[in-house]
């Protein structure tokens, strides 16, 4: 288990715990009981509590009185849904931004996208979400809009628990680092209205990607 | 204190946390310490803990490790911003609803429009943001996106703290009206384009009133 070093035991005990969940080693429905976990971490129960309720508030975990949590299970719908939301605030955050984001930030960029490139490569779908939100989030800073910026990340991460999944069963990936690459050019041409139609095309096609998977797997489970 | 008959002891700890710091009974920067609290409400420390963890994600509070909570201060900007977020989530939410709405819907929230006059005469403030959630979530809910649903609340949970300190000072809310009696006319007419836009002007219009009046509010404190 990778706990980083963090400002306090809470947040390492949150981060533990959603790594798990977005890894898949916690699977959607799995029970989430405070005691065991605690026990297991190391820690008392009260992070842990903490880590849940915070985790709840991110879609990640799903609790009912009187009944404990689970990890959350997330209908098709519901992924489909993600995606839109992370549409309907990274368009404007990018249309924010174009104009303002520096040559280092580009040049940034470029180079998260070749890190990328590796990570696809040697298949560590573990870095996938960390290098896409940096990807991301290197155009969107300019913005100047921190709890959009906040938000969107949230919805990066319960994307990608999902694109997961999918990337370790398909090795997929090579579509949307055309499409990063095709975005960072619309960028350095400050094509506004070129960049935003790219970039909700890039997201909203993600999304359909993963339910598309997510549905044929489903019928490979059936008799 | 009006601590409503709920479903578990948790939640009306939350409720009556989350009430007043709407209703501004705890101001912006003011220290929300868990033993005290837990001892005025009669409850174990532990679901005060819960429920500023929850307040925390929904931007009510803020805390600092080592340092406590305290009543989240939004300046300015992050105002504008809230009221961004709104336009972002409910736009695409109505565009999605608008030809779904039926005549009992229709009919029903005009029924709230007029208990909102009501509610204004008397200057009965608390009422506001009750009633204005349920005036645009019975437009907003034949788009069945319930994850963007809750999102845009959380988001009218926020704007309701500030839009309650204008109305109370200003007995503003005609023009608001006025705009909730537009839009409910061309969700009538169903008339998509029209009320996207009559929405996204009625959101940001006030934001931007709001921030306007806090800015005079401002100005006047100075010596």
């Amino acid at each position: 288990m990778d706990i980083r070093k963090s400002r306090t035991l809470s947040e390492d005990v949150l981060n533990t715990l959603r790594e798990r969940i977005i890894s898949g080693e916690f699977a959607s429905g799995a029970p989430l009981r405070q005691n065991p976990l605690a026990k297991e971490l190391g820690v008392s129960p009260i992070p842990v509590r903490e880590a849940l309720v915070q985790l709840e508030s991110e879609g990640l975990v799903v609790s009912k009185p009187h009944h404990g949590s689970v990890v959350a299970s997330l209908s098709l719908d519901d992924i489909v849904e993600v995606f839109e939301i992370r549409a309907y605030l990274e368009v404007p955050l990018l249309r924010r931004a174009i104009h303002n984001i520096t040559e280092r930030a580009l040049e940034e960029a470029k180079e998260v996208l070749e890190e990328f490139d590796d990570a696809l490569l040697q298949q560590k779908v573990q870095e996938y979400g960390r290098l896409n939100w940096q990807f991301h989030s290197l155009l969107y800073r300019p913005a100047n809009r921190p709890q959009t910026i906040a938000l969107a990340q949230a919805y990066h991460v319960r994307a990608d628990r999902y694109t997961r999944v999918q990337l370790r069963n398909i090795g997929g990936g090579v579509r949307s680092q055309k499409e990063h690459r095709q975005l960072l050019i619309l960028c350095r041409e400050r094509d506004e209205e070129g960049a935003a139609k790219m970039l909700e095309r890039h997201i909203l096609a993600a999304g359909r990607e993963l339910v598309d998977f997510l549905a044929d797997m489903d019928k490979d489970k059936r008799p």
